[in-house]
């Protein structure tokens, strides 16, 4: 089953020609979740071929432009390209006004219905739930209210073997008990156990985005056995001093965090236009945590 | 004397992968104006080298997302790049409020002072004034409230022929005299008529931006004898009914203005995403108007 995102921004607030502002898009089994919306999103999906109809829940970690200002135009573009599905958008409750000021502003009616949610600046609270996933928004460390989001999938049913199936002519009805762990009484009477024919099914995975904060112990709680981990790592440990002031963190806070939570991958990200290269974040970060990848616009990371 | 207009993006509304929304910078005497600001136009102004911080004055013409979206991500990065100098905001009345709660919600105070001024819905004024220039907001006929803008180059003074100073000794006073078109009695009692030593100055020059507009004798009106045109051409000849209903233009109505206000060139824009090349736009104006130029990100104009 599909579990990957595609870095559509990765870079801090302070604009730069190598990097473009915060924005994500998840693909869980097939469905496409939008995770921040920076300023030329929209064109950055329509650059990595992200098909932006099938996107139908936006989360917003918070008001600072570089997070959210593509979201007014990404809304617009939908509606003009002929948007019926609904489209949910989880945020702080300061974005509802604005988004509503903007298309009263411009006249807008949309054809699709639009429901802005707010997220909880307190506590960690379940805001999505289908049958494969859950989403948690938590709220992180920074400047302003900000929300942090994982996305878990759900344990699942065991798998029967597809050679017990022929071998023992099970039928669907059969199968879907098996997979609940109740025995089945076969035709010539024999019972089958459920160890029998299942095999375990694939571990549960999760990803994380912290993104912005400053290191923070409540996001460990909050992310905590995540199976990747996406954390802000605006500065290096030389302006240590400005990502305390700033709320932000440096590659090594975020790899401190990444170790702390139990993560098995860390995604760096965020990265502040005063460094001319990149790299150095990773050597930081793997100082500490051994698994670490940089973030870059248009690579797709498959969550393992 | 500079006068020419950059290209960042001449795209409409519905989002295409080949061109950018609606804005342009303009150099009228090396100070820069910002026309209209769609999604990504700081994108824009990095990849085609404009020194942002050089504008000072920006005109929005209407509350249509395509033009102004890119907007707040504008101010934000100045502040952040260091910015002192004070910024002017012409455009709709609501724009000030959009603003202003954006800014409230990233909690950003600006470095630098901000003015928001409205312009008027229903008649042509005069907004900025400075020693070479005037710049005009007129009413356009659109959906929404819209106002085109006209940068209208001040008369010159004539010039004194440099061989003359040399001839009669003329000094820096003397010089400014004559400018004013007052004689001079020279040291040897001779008096020096102006029209002796001044050659006639460049004539003024001036541009129209047009964008967004169904065809209007009021435009026509507004920018009679303006020496070039930027009209928005949205639809081609084919699309003439949806072009009314959705109160743009045709490239042979931007034609008709161009004809109708007496200017020397048209150059188009505002392309819908409809049509594979924008060469029909130019083909179709052209039967009207003789100097037709289509628009492009990244090119610029001398305003002749």
């Amino acid at each position: 089953m599909t579990f990957e995102v595609t870095i559509l921004g990765c870079g801090a607030a302070a604009p730069t020609g190598k990097h473009n502002p915060s924005a994500q898009v998840l693909n869980v089994h097939d469905k496409l979740f939008l995770v921040d919306c920076g300023e030329g999103s929209q064109m950055q999906m329509r650059k990595f071929k992200v098909k932006m109809q099938r996107i139908n829940e936006v989360f917003i970690t918070h008001m600072h432009g570089d997070h959210y200002l593509g979201l007014m135009g990404f809304i617009s573009s939908m509606h003009l390209l002929g948007r019926k599905a609904k489209l949910t958008v989880y945020g702080p409750e300061e974005l509802k006004a604005i988004l509503e000021l903007q298309l009263k502003a411009s006249q807008t009616f949309l054809e699709y219905p639009l429901e802005i949610i707010a997220t909880s600046r307190s506590e960690k609270q379940c805001i999505y739930d289908d049958k494969s996933l859950r989403v948690y928004s938590f709220p992180m460390k920074h400047r302003i209210d900000c929300c942090g989001f994982l996305f878990e999938e759900k344990e699942r049913k065991p798998k029967i073997t597809k050679a017990s199936i022929g071998q023992y002519g099970l039928i669907p009805s059969q199968i879907i008990q098996l997979k609940n762990g109740i025995a089945v009484v076969l035709e010539n009477g024999e019972t089958l156990q459920p160890e029998t024919v299942c095999e375990d099914p694939e571990p549960p995975k999760s990803y994380a985005y912290c993104s912005d904060t400053a290191y923070s112990e409540k996001v460990i709680e909050a992310v905590r056995g995540c199976t990747t981990i996406y954390h802000e790592s605006t500065f290096m440990e030389s302006e240590v001093e400005r990502a305390k002031s700033t709320f932000h963190s440096t590659a090594k806070q975020a790899a401190a965090v990444a170790k702390a939570a139990g993560t098995k991958r860390l995604i760096l990200g965020h990265f502040s236009s005063r460094y001319a290269t990149d790299d150095g974040f990773r050597e930081e970060a793997l100082e500490i945590f051994p698994n670490v990848s940089l973030a870059n616009e248009g690579q797709v990371f498959t969550i393992h």
